[in-house]
């Protein structure tokens, strides 16, 4: 029997209870289909730094690498705000970013037709939205080094951080958005500020050299990431695959996913490259919503971006598609059927738990 | 007699068109009130560039220097795309930018009542948005060394840029912020990704440090800046003044404008520091919206966010506020008579050119 190894990092906040919900699943693939699912858990974020002054240990990491697949919840919290800075929670999980070489961030903002009215915009500018952020993750300001304070003496500091990108590491992504481009509807637009930063300058020279060598069959274009902003908030139909940088990928996914009123159903895949050896990537899955200190603990948590994420996972680490799109349709069910956490409440839906939408997901499965 | 200096940069694209709407009043002020309005004018941005190979002249970086206030158009478009990186259009405005040392970006998005419903959000989320981003403007990756492209061998090229902040160029912005809030709602928040930029693990400190000095009278809250992008999305209206660094404020007050369904409509100020002798500040005004390359020469484009960059002059360089307030208040009169450029077209509104909005705001001034 295929086993398949997931391990769990809750971190923080909301993750340990909406991770509990991705558990039942895998709990019911096993039993029901074999799945063969074996899961480990570490720490992560604050409560890593709790139990043992890091935000990730060697070990967790050890294992981090060597599983098929990471799961991830979330990080961070008011309890960790005077944490030293190489202490603080995102740093757990930008060492996983860094060290297994995440690359590829891909961020899907769709609209689910259920919750098209509790987004901030008018219906028709956001119904069926359905794009793909595709960020690079492991490079530019993220990562370009110095990044420091220095004591300039008088009473003043300077604080440095730098934006670094290789033409290597603008093709690899660039070449990423153009594949998953062909399986939807084959066009690429793709942001940067070439008009005040040198990297963006190269960043189009590179996107568009890409484009002209490998993928001229898919339809490019090229925005500034602030009328890209702007231009989603205006229209974001007009979209389909984007790719950007580390820093406004962060800034752009989070305005896409507001966009869509469904913040608490989105989920992320970062992605490493193929091993030439094996074709294996290495892989970690996290909503893109945060750690919600507010309401952790409640039991009121939207658990659907966790499980989605772990959607993602079934797809693109264990190419288990009919899974994935079981799990899907299962949330889309739940939601048909009037299931709504707090964060998604509407008039005449019923109102349920995280652990009752995880239970009602499991069942519709 | 007082004289008052102003020189007039239109630039390139609906710049010039936009410009001549602004004349009019300045030419209307002049003869029925004896405002004693100096005009200059120059070239800016590509056009600029086709004159004399550069995007500002040192002649013209003179005149503005020396001038009460510069009024600035728009710059750019296809024609100059393969300028080089150092004499592109966007260059003579960084240059006036940096040269006249103005830091201090003040960009209101306000929601005019009449054209709510040309906005994206609904409608009940953006009704009387009135928020104010006061962006850095002459530091931040913007202008930081290293900024330059990289040739490794082996067909890599590297390009950097560079965030830099010293500790007085945030005192001065969170003052000019702080300072501003106290004439509205008193309430600032600033914006950062400490959680990643050392820069903005010192932004948030030197922030903090100038509220508890000086301004602890003010409301102040800190907010990363991609949950600020998304909270902008989601209900703007809990925002005062938010100050934020360079490149966060080109992104977060971009969203801000598309907001409110007003773009062409939107005019900003950039200030320098006062001066010690005098109390004069260096000054220059412009529309939030680009050079619209597309909608240039036709006679179309909307003049109104121009005439409102020229009504933030009279307020912050003149202290001309009552004249301010009127020509504000035509505005909002063209606009409730009906009369809307292309731009902002809705059912039943009356189409004008930019030349008959130009007029009907003289008229009713
Ligand atoms: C938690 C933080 C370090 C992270 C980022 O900035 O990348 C988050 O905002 C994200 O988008 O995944
Ligand atoms: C034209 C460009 C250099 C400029 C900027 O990036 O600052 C513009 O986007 C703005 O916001 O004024």
């Amino acid at each position: 029997m295929t086993t398949r190894s997931l391990f769990l990092l809750p971190g923080d906040g909301i993750g340990p209870e909406t991770m509990a919900e991705v558990a039942k699943l895998i709990d019911h693939m096993n039993a029901k289909e074999g799945a063969g699912f074996v899961t480990d858990q570490g720490l992560v974020g604050g409560s890593a730094y709790d139990a043992h002054g890091e935000a990730i240990s060697d070990a967790d990491m050890d294992k981090a690498m060597a599983a098929d697949a990471v799961l991830f919840g979330a990080v961070g919290g008011p309890k960790w705000d005077d944490v030293p800075y190489e202490q603080r929670p995102e740093a757990g999980l930008l060492r996983l970013r860094k060290d297994m070489a995440l690359f590829a961030n891909l961020r899907p903002a769709i609209c689910y037709p259920a919750l098209a009215d509790a987004s901030s915009l008018k219906r028709d500018v956001i119904e069926g939205l359905d794009i793909l952020i595709v960020r690079e993750l492991t490079g530019g300001v993220y990562f370009g080094e110095p990044k420091e304070i220095t004591d300039l003496g008088n009473g003043q500091k300077r604080g440095v951080d730098t934006q670094v990108y290789d033409t290597f590491e603008i093709e690899r992504i660039a070449g990423v958005a153009f594949e998953l481009a062909r399986t939807r509807s084959n066009k690429v637009c793709s942001m940067e500020k070439r008009n005040v930063m040198k990297s963006g300058v190269l960043w189009n020279e590179v996107v568009t050299a890409t484009h002209a060598a490998h993928y001229a069959d898919v339809e490019l274009t090229h925005m500034l990431a602030d009328a890209g902003g702007m231009q989603l908030v205006r229209w974001p139909k007009q979209f389909d695959v984007i790719v950007t940088d580390n820093l406004f990928g962060d800034m752009l996914s989070d305005v896409a996913a507001m966009l869509t009123g469904s913040l608490g159903m989105l989920p992320s895949a970062s992605l490493g490259a193929p091993d030439p050896a094996t074709g294996k990537r290495k892989a970690l899955y996290e909503p893109v919503h945060g750690s919600a200190p507010d309401i952790a603990g409640k039991g009121i948590a939207n658990p659907i971006a966790m499980i989605a994420s772990f959607a993602m996972c079934l797809r693109y680490s264990f190419a288990m598609i009919d899974e994935a799109v079981r799990i899907e349709a299962a949330v889309a069910k739940v939601l048909d059927d009037g299931l709504r956490t707090g964060d998604i409440m509407g008039d005449g839906a019923r109102p349920v738990s995280t652990a009752e939408m995880g239970d009602a997901i499991v069942a519709a499965y």
